[in-house]
Order: C-alpha cells, then sequence, then structure tokens
C-alpha cells in the first residue's frame, strides 16, 4: 500500500468558472502505476469547491444560474461589511458544495460513470490561480 | 492494511428516489473482516449522489420537496435545450449533493449515528438500474 | 502505512452554531506523528454537517441566513407532523451539506488553503453533545 501525492495548478476566470479535472487526474492515476484504491481530490481555499457533473455547455450554463439563485449576489451580507471583497456568496456556494471528493479505483481506472466528470468550481468572484491537490491510497 | 471493493446493484424509480444502503454496507465492511479503517461510498453517475439521513417516510418526502425547491423541474435549462432528456435539475442537484461519503469505522462497526443511514439518492427523471462502489481501507 | 482515530466531544448551542475545528485536528494530526496521508472527518449525526469556511463573524451568520433560506424553518414538513421535534429542517440541512470531509496532509501539515477552516455545523434546534470522529490513514 502507498501514498502518492500530486498537485495540478491552473489559472481560473473565477465567477464560477468550471475545471474539468478528469483528463488531468486519469493521468496522474496512471503515473502512480497504482492500480485499486482510493483518489481524495482536494481544493485548497475557501471559496472554490470540487464535485462531479456532466462537463456539458448547457450544464455549464445551468450551473452557474442554479447557483446565483441558491446565494443570491446581492446581499447584503455581513461578510461583505466586514471585508472590500464583496464576495460573500463565493463563500457560501463552497462551503455548501464542500472542498473533497473520493473516487475509487480499479485495475488503474477511476470508476467514474460514463458522463460523469472530476471538476473544479471558482466561485470567487475575480481570476484567480489555484490548485488542487490528488491523494492517492493504494497498491 | 487491505483495501477490498464491493459492488452493490439495484433498481430506482427515478425521480428522487431514496435507497437506503446502510444494511447491505454493514454486512459488505462484515464480510472484509476488516476491524479499522474507512470506507469510502462511491456513486458513478452524474445524475445520482450519496449522503446520510434519517430514513423516516416524513423525511423522505421533505427530501423530494426540498429538491424541487432548490432547482425547480421547470426551467428553462440550457441542457434541455441541447438534449430531450429533460433532466437538467437532476444533474445540478446531484453535482449539488456529491457522489461521495467517506464513513469511518471501527471494532468492526460503521460509526454512523443513531438515527444516520447512507443514502443513495437517484435524481435522474425515469428508473434506472444502478450501482454504488464500496472500498474499504483498513486493516 | 497505519490508521489512528481520535474522538472529539464538545458541546454546541444547536441553531446553525459553527464550531471550528481547526486547531483540535491539528494537534491531532501532530499526536499521530504521520507525516503523509488522509484524513477523514465525520460527523455521527443526521442533524450536523462537516465542511470548510473562512471562520469570520460575518461570513458565520451569513451561513446561518443562507440555510434559513435554503431550508426554511416553517414547513409545513412532513417529519415533523411524525415527530414532535420539529426540526425537518435541521434533518435536511445536513443531509444538504453531507457528513463527511477529506483533507489530505503533507509534511505533518493539513493541506488547506489560508483562510480555510475545518467546520461543525449542528443545525438541530436544540443545544447538544456531540462528536466528531478523526480518521487518519497515513505514514
Amino acid at each position: 500500500m502507498k501514498i502518492i501525492s500530486k498537485i495540478f495548478e491552473f489559472k481560473t476566470s473565477g465567477n464560477c468558472d468550471i475545471v474539468d479535472l478528469t483528463d488531468i487526474t486519469r493521468r496522474a492515476l496512471s503515473d502512480t502505476s497504482l492500480k485499486d484504491g482510493q483518489l481524495t481530490v482536494f481544493a485548497p481555499g475557501a471559496t472554490c469547491a470540487v464535485t462531479t457533473m456532466e462537463y456539458e455547455s448547457g450544464l455549464i450554463a445551468d450551473t452557474k444560474e442554479i447557483f446565483r439563485r441558491l446565494a443570491a449576489e446581492r446581499g447584503p451580507w455581513r461578510h461583505d461589511a466586514a471585508s472590500p471583497t464583496g464576495n460573500a456568496p463565493s463563500h457560501l456556494r463552497a462551503a455548501l458544495v464542500g472542498p473533497s471528493l473520493s473516487v475509487p479505483f480499479s485495475d488503474g481506472n477511476l470508476e467514474l460513470g460514463t458522463w460523469q466528470s472530476i471538476v473544479f468550481i471558482d466561485f470567487d468572484n475575480r481570476p484567480r490561480s489555484r490548485k488542487v491537490i490528488l491523494k492517492f491510497i493504494g497498491e
């Protein structure tokens, strides 16, 4: 049994920018030579999150829309009184979706559904340099 | 330390059908003979999710209602313009809840709360054949 | 590779009381002497959840507000017809956020973002005695 870490860095445009991490994650798993185990995908940050979805342009637009509805851009929010960033909804959306995802793998393959992509969502209200941590545990 | 995988297959009626996986998961853990470790429950699919809840008929109805409110069945949604399935809200709800859950176990028992069941929610808008992947890491 | 469990017990005031677990978790990791691996934080209970957020007083207030909007305190809810506790929204919010979180660590440090705290949210509608389970897998 081994533990192997990979860090993937990338830029986002913020504002619910959704980045498909599936290919990079598949390649990282292949590089580990692990066959059977579990991957943790972790977003280090308080205004970003990871989940899975079908990475299709209509759904990407719908996802931005649903988060606008779930935590409206206009407040008033207390956090925005305390700081001038105006990104309280970014924080609320990130806490709701959560920063971690666990994906099993077998025979060297992530056990995702056919249309299921691993995505990073940047809820912050400006472009950011981001990273995700991939932690593979397996053999 | 060992890694042991189990796959559980079942049918759902879709439309926020909520399946209690607690008993099957307990039996699977017992079959592994592992005593101490961590279980990942993973839903492979873009319109289904896993979480925990009290599996009580009132709450089951309330859960269906809250998801109707959080992502209304009537759009218009962009995904439904792109595909004729009309299941954009199924996708949005699944991404919100997420496909993975990690549950610790000790002394061969899942460390769930008294009323806490592991559930699979099928958000798709039609009956489906589904599976979940149980990945046990422990000793 | 080792598995080490810690249980942390505490009291909450309920009603979306948000408890910062970051320091206690850092100390627990330090006590394990593990350097590289993955932590599962698990909330055993059907009316509580774990996630991450910036632990800032404005955001704490905003988080309480967003959950009031996402699952309103006034129903009618079916669960509340079945039981006199009146805490159906507590259950719905907990299922939405989820009871588990996976956090990677390297060089003996949790790989959290700068402003990212690990939090326990007690959605129940009364003060509670609670616990979280910390399960470290690593070397």
